[in-house]
């Protein structure tokens, strides 16, 4: 039995990038015919929507705008061209809201390459509304009995760091090292390592975030407050230098000792988008010990669905901190100043 | 029926880095248990063997030296332990004379990637004479009725391009792009390339070079003396970029702009060794583009005889200059002032 | 500028499996918000429209039914739904019309894997019409310029050969063998080969089938009906047996020898669908040698843009017989007493 | 510090296949210049050494013949040209003792598949006896401080199910089915595959089978003497079929099954060597679910090192009994009887 749908609801919309971001009743939107009309329960918070308010990367966003991308909830209404979705579905706000489905890159399932991406919460409405509209192709199965909250961090966080350990295609057994693996993204990232068999290594700060990356499954951890010689010190707790690297932290000089310290053959894997870094390497080096760096974004819906699949069996764990939809502002407050450990989860009823 | 064997011979030697090339007569070596004795007919020379003469990388060489990587010959005597090789085969000597043979790195075939590895010209008197041992595990199997003259840059140059060419993982139909295609280098890449099934984009300078590129099969040619926009250049001619680049010219600036023009979700390979050079990308179009940069070194015993048997197949052509053996320091010279095109070749007997 | 668009067109219908086959005035059916209207110029004729026609597969067709998976036309129409298509677009009408999209098959880019898949001349009215709906995600984009009589067979037969090799896995260079070399998919499976750089030694019946085979690139033939042993003969020609075999012929015991030619960890695709033979393969032999067997479906949406891509280019080129829509009975007839060579293709205006 | 070596020692020999199992003394043998002198502390007993044993399979054994191919012990003595090793470092003797390296399937890595493979305990003497001579490249690295007789079983056993499970090409979160997972080999599959991430679904036949195979992390369990249809308990079991199955059981009706239980996409493995079974597949059903049949051998180097990684990091650990050598032939006795339940393993000292 469906919800019944108000006509007006809750959202953060604001008119101009870095503007006002005003908590106020805006109209339900009406799902076009390929469309869910997904009541939005929760909605983490990502830097991305931080970039999106702001406008301060290439890409210009719909005005006025609701940002979020990272929205889960429940189908309560749907376009007449929907197939394989019901009423009372868990579904999930995700990245890229659609595509063209023709171009060359929607072929090969590379979807977020698609020129013609739609983007939830940049060129789409998104996931800081209690009504939101998504492409029903696109859209994420949540797993049913999920923790809606819980889930939300995963639709975005999660599979990006999942879609960076598939792209550095290692093998169960091989080591990985996630550079700032005590954030949000780096304690995903453990997660989703070591359930995929690899052994783990992380880097990070301080020995309070040494126990805690430690806890979450990595063998060995090197603090970069304490170790002189970081490079040294990741090819000493890895035997060699590690088969893969994860670069969550965006620190331009993190990456490129990540060139350095991974082992021969290795994979040094990019994924977050600090704008205007850079990463180096030697050509020599590169070519005689015959590494790779590969840039990875968001995942495909192949991708999201084994995120999920990964998150329902209980293997992963974002700790979230749950606020009201309205105190978004607090929260990119809190974001610009660094101030955030783990992820902020937005319960769209308040 | 073997061959009477000398017991001197002519060699090129050179006691110190950069020291005097000396054309003299020394002993010819006796093989150790797992090697053969090779009578080089002829011998490549390849800029590695200028590196190695003056000195100038990282890695210091045996000394006193005789260089050379790129030789083609004859068996005329084996070890105790040799398996799978008779008097009379063709083998070639390549630049991994030997590695351990029970590291991770030879355990997976990546024998280049031994921190063992035993390099002819280098750490292992190499071609640059008449009788040259070569361990038989690494000996490239030269196919019988070959050209050995022609067959000798096969051993390096034309297998390190055709290991950057599989590296970069392509599938028959992808566009490649050629950097510095008129070379040595890279007019074996593009033969190797059109042989695999690709589409090749060859970037050089002037217009003899163009013709020349496409007649070795290039569909495509983009002159960086005439064109202002190298990389709209490359866009256009790929249809939207091509889905791979061997970056066979080491100019740093070329290197970089391969970072702009490859197609999303493309791969770049480095395979020169330009001393100190670096690539720099940026880590947001890296990401966004999901682009991959691969570094590729010399091929193994697999690339080697997969890169022979084009050779021997007729598919691939070096063009060649044939001098004596005792003209090699005005090669170097002709090297060092960049005035070389395609591949000189010295005959031993002379 | 749009054709102007009739209420009625011609097409072959039958109501019932075996039963009359009726070239009679149908109405031209509305696209649905994710369709195209195609004007379908020529529709090539596949065994698997034999097939439907008579029923004689596990899955039931619709009824009526028009049949038909060949079919090459012009854009005419479309549904408000579709995005990447203009009228006047050449369109292809393929095997898979739909899939839901949303199912881990369609999530992998399996889409012909799809429970939920729409069969065109099957479960959807297909191409023996002069106007056809097709799912705008799933309809192939035919090159502009092409021939649109010779682009139809490349739709199915084309397509299905193209991505049994991909199947295979191989690299160029290797060995394949297309067991059935001289028919209608064998000749294409030839030439797509060649264009990816495999060399091919071709298996048929017959000198005459030999010459054609050899014109056509392979570089060996092996006829069944003069060899004695064909095992030997194929493991003879190409140095230890194929590397990969598409078995395009449906015999069992064609397809039961490729077992044991086959080279060492070599590949045997399975892609024919002969209604209840069986492939047997002894398990001791199987795993000493590490062979592998696949079976390989039709292409997805990539695997027909490529197809059609070396189509296109000009590398692959299928023998074709025009014929009016209306002579289709007497095609079904012929390819039931296995008297066709090559492929029939309907001009749809007669 | 080395040990004194002996002059004889004990060993089980036999003259003829099928013969008396002589429990004797015989010289200990001199390593050839590529040899290492291994001590063998324990070897595991293989149905492998049951059938060279027997004279069973149809390659020839030398003879006399000291069986044993998974002996686990110290190295105690090396020729001349061995690299890499050190007296005292533990070693194992493994199936492939050696091969030429010069062909196309050493090459590639593929030893196991070389035409002139050394097979310890066939061709070679094994691990039967206190003293054995293994080729140093091919000797197996045991982790120092394993325990040598939990090592013995997977330097066969364990290398071999690993290998099985990489051949199936899974990855974290996949479905793998073992048949047979009650049995030696079975408990190992189970363990490696749940270290590799992958979910398991085990087949045996018995309520303790069952308790057993989810103790060692399989998910679910299918009773083959309770479920009246197996092949739908399977897809059951595994929402739609797994994605991979080991056929470690040898039942060819169990191997039959596999091909319509596994999940459409997936990879049925053959890895036992049942004399003069087949496996049978629908080509129809083959490549409408385009599924794949794989055969899998003995792991090569690599495979063999990261197998007892595995081991050596406590992810797998064999159920062994140990008996001293001299008991062989009653262990063979029970082994034919089918009374073996894990594996047997000889302490050479008795």
């Amino acid at each position: 039995m469906s919800e019944s749908i108000p006509k007006t609801q809750k959202a953060v919309v604001f008119q101009d990038n870095g503007g006002k971001l005003e908590y106020k009743d805006i109209p339900v939107p009406t799902p076009k015919p390929n469309e869910l009309l997904i009541h939005v329960k929760y909605s983490g918070v990502c830097h991305t929507d931080l970039h999106a308010w702001k406008g301060d990367w290439p890409l210009p966003t719909k005005k006025p705008l609701v940002g979020g991308h990272e929205g889960a909830g429940v189908v309560v209404g749907m376009g007449d061209n929907v197939q394989g979705w019901k009423i009372g579905d868990y579904a999930g706000i995700k990245w890229l809201n659609g595509s063209c489905l023709t171009c060359e890159y929607c072929e090969q399932g590379a979807e977020p390459n698609c020129p013609k991406a739609d983007l939830s919460g940049y060129t789409h409405d998104g996931s800081f509304e209690q009504y939101a509209t998504a492409d029903a192709v696109q859209a994420a199965r949540i797993p049913k009995n999920a923790d809606l909250a819980q889930a939300a961090p995963i639709l975005c966080a999660g599979v990006t760091v999942y879609k960076a350990l598939k792209t550095a295609g290692l093998k169960a057994g091989d080591w990985v090292c996630i550079s700032g693996a005590g954030g949000g993204l780096g304690s995903l990232a453990i997660q989703y390592a070591t359930a995929m068999g690899y052994r783990v290594v992380g880097i990070d700060g301080g020995a309070g975030k040494g126990d805690y990356v430690k806890k979450l499954g990595a063998e060995a951890y090197v603090d970069f407050t304490q170790e002189k010689d970081i490079v040294e010190a990741v090819k000493k707790a890895t035997n060699g230098g590690p088969h893969g690297v994860i670069n969550v932290s965006v620190s331009e000089n993190a990456i490129n000792q990540s060139i350095d310290y991974v082992r021969p053959l290795g994979i040094v894997v990019l994924v977050g988008l600090p704008a205007g870094s850079k990463v180096t390497a030697p050509v020599f080096d590169s070519v005689v010990k015959s590494i790779q760096i590969r840039g990875s974004y968001v995942g495909n819906r192949r991708d999201t669905s084994e995120a999920l699949d990964f998150f329902g069996r209980g293997l992963v764990n974002c700790p979230i901190k749950i606020v009201g939809l309205s105190e978004l502002p607090d929260v990119f407050k809190l974001m610009e100043e660094g101030k955030i450990m783990g992820r902020y989860v937005l319960d769209t009823s308040k």
